[in-house]
């Protein structure tokens, strides 16, 4: 392998989900604790080890918030709502300022009464649907639209003036006829008539789709609505390589975390094999972090599995996860070969017990030249509260990855 | 003891002014530390820990600056001076807006020279004075005065336009004349004709009145007269229902507190026996936290004593004091048949070397189902500092707690 251009790189490994509290069945262990970790406890030896709230103190994060702090953007002010950033995640463009919405394909009938909010949980052709919509222009106003998984779908809207206080066009139950948008001020009003336009072109559009034909010929819901809901405008942020300077790599196997990634112009390399289930291919997404470190300085990966767990409340299936956790991490520093500074942790607590993100403080350590090793041992939650990090915040994390880095520029004289 | 409606429940128990520093008598230890204390050590072992800042590192707390950051809310921009929280301490209904004042029962003669301004330490009848001009109305403005102890009363003005920028009627010596409240600008200078109104007015009803025609028989000073002084107004504070969804009770033995949890409109049960002195009813305060959690969600206790040790510089007395808390958890802990996660603390230090509040870290811990203990065996000021709660603020409690007790909303998905 040979080197890389640049100079020092980074990388943060993140285990969604992975911190817990202590299980009776593992004898009051965490699953990270209870897990056998021998790289993880490696590189907790040589490096420096603390304590993170991803957010703040108890402040139960989601990923996506989590993820935006730990890239050094504050969530109070860049996170509004899961619009721009699922929009995003299934791969459509979203600039500062655009409306976003969250869709469901629904089934119509001819009076506008919504008789299938999920139009059969319809899950082949939607590609071909969206297609047939994306890029309708109302007025001064381009509409965007993607499908996602199954019945769901992204609608992002771009043009001057618009507003997002606009209420759902989805009635939220069947039986009800599809709702009128309506704007709470000028601008918004604007947004509720773009939107309205989209659903009635929509449904016109879609009613004669091929895709829709078959599947009436098929005794099937056809897939004739597209119903908004939660708007939310995208908020202006500073893409990573403007703020850091540097370039930067998400691998990564879930939609909400590409999401904002792509909207920090970062790159998302595929990587073939990371399900973003039980079964991911760890060793994959570790050589997928190592080539993404080739040719940029930094690296950010999350891991989905534990959080899997977590929310399945099965403390072995998340030993096992975290087992797979520490391959990866033992893969990434195996086949590393030029100067790298890795951090590890959690976005969040996602405790078996609870089943649910928790506001937990999460272990994290730094790794490489520059840390000063204090004696930790172990990888976990108690034992990381010993080291010499202290109790930080997930907002900290670029500034003191980049110092060590030394790619940070000096603030004075 | 039957199971109260309701899921997880939440308390904080604050020992006041109870963290300390090194005492030569007591060989370098702490009074917390030299204390026996087999329930706050049980806890502390069962437990995490750390030490707190209950508002800012080194900032020297007040106890109501401290209770107000301890419940989530913010000192600096909610803490307007002590009037309001007094005020609403006697008992005075206090609204966002109200101009408060503190006020002396005083004795004038008749040029409104003052000739005491205690009105002799008047203890008696105080009631019959304060009901004979509370709701008085002067334009707009309606006036309420409620009697505190001895000679001291609190004055709340309630009507549109009235500013805070206003002197004091009080000269604050004997021997000169009742002051005219000035107000600093158009709004201000409006609640100074108000003042000016109320203390002319009620010094006509006060001198008439059978309570002061009887003293001056006995040879005793007249309470005739009224002097506000300290004018402050009243911070809009979102109720503690509103802010965190649950139902809070506040177990405390002094009006100032009481204050705070009557403006957060907290539940205040009286407990027989609570004095705020050192001999107050310890097992008595424990009960009523335990009978408080079967219908609330969340209680707060303030055990007094410990503070006036302190004060006192009397460090056997404070180990005393610190040994009644000891016992008021213990109880708590053995009465509580529900899941209850437990926060004990103090609101500051106190320590009996400086006799008033310092503003050092204080020792605190969590106790409950869902916290990771932490190894540490003692609850005192140096076996705190190494437990895994780090160094933490006082507004980090009510968003650590809520995590714990499960019932935050999460921040994004």
């Amino acid at each position: 392998m040979s080197e890389p251009a640049g100079g020092q790189k980074g990388a943060i490994l993140i285990a969604d989900g992975m911190a817990d509290r202590p299980v009776d069945s593992l004898g009051g262990l965490t699953p990270l604790e209870a897990a056998k970790t021998p790289n993880l406890d490696r590189l907790a030896a040589q490096g420096e080890c603390g304590l993170m709230d991803p957010i703040a103190p108890g402040i139960r994060a989601g990923s996506d918030t989590s993820h935006l702090a730990l890239l050094g953007y504050d969530p109070h002010s860049t996170y509004t709502g899961r619009g721009p950033f699922e929009a995003a995640g299934v791969g459509l463009e979203v600039k500062g300022g655009d409306i976003c919405f969250r869709c469901n394909f629904a089934t119509v009938d001819s009076s506008l009464i919504i008789t299938d909010r999920r139009a059969g949980r319809i899950n082949r052709g939607t590609e071909i649907l969206a297609a047939a919509v994306d890029g309708m222009v109302i007025g001064d106003v381009t509409c965007f639209f993607k499908e996602s998984v199954e019945h769901r779908g992204a609608l992002v809207l771009r043009g001057p003036g618009l507003g997002h206080q606009v209420s759902d066009a989805d009635p939220h139950k069947e039986g009800a006829r599809v709702a009128l948008a309506q704007g709470a001020d000028e601008a918004s009003k604007k947004t509720a008539q773009v939107v309205n336009e989209f659903v009635s072109r929509s449904y016109e559009i879609l009613r004669r789709n091929p895709v829709n034909l078959e599947r009436e010929a098929q005794g099937k819901p056809p897939a004739n609505m597209i119903l908004p809901r939660g708007a939310g405008v995208a908020p202006h942020l500073e893409p990573f390589k403007v703020r850091y300077g540097l370039s930067g790599a998400a691998v990564v196997e879930t939609g909400l975390i590409a999401g904002i990634a792509r909207y920090l112009e970062m790159d998302i390399p595929s990587v073939p094999g990371a399900t973003g289930g039980y079964d991911t291919d760890e060793i994959a997404l570790a050589r997928a972090v190592v080539e993404a470190l080739r040719d940029h300085d930094f690296a950010i990966c999350n891991f989905k599995a534990a959080d899997l767990a977590g929310h399945d409340g099965n403390a072995a299936k998340k030993i096992e996860c975290i087992e797979k956790m520490d391959r990866l991490v033992g893969e990434v520093v195996a086949k590393l070969s030029w100067p790298t500074h890795i951090v590890i942790t959690a976005d969040h607590s996602t405790p078996v017990t609870f089943k649910d993100h928790t506001g937990d403080t999460v272990p994290i350590l730094f790794w490489g030249p520059a840390v000063r090793p204090d004696g930790v041992k172990a990888f976990g939650e108690r034992p990381c509260a010993s080291g010499s990090l202290g109790r930080i915040r997930g907002q900290w994390l670029m500034p003191m990855l980049t110092n060590l880095m030394g790619t940070q520029e000096k603030f004075g004289a």
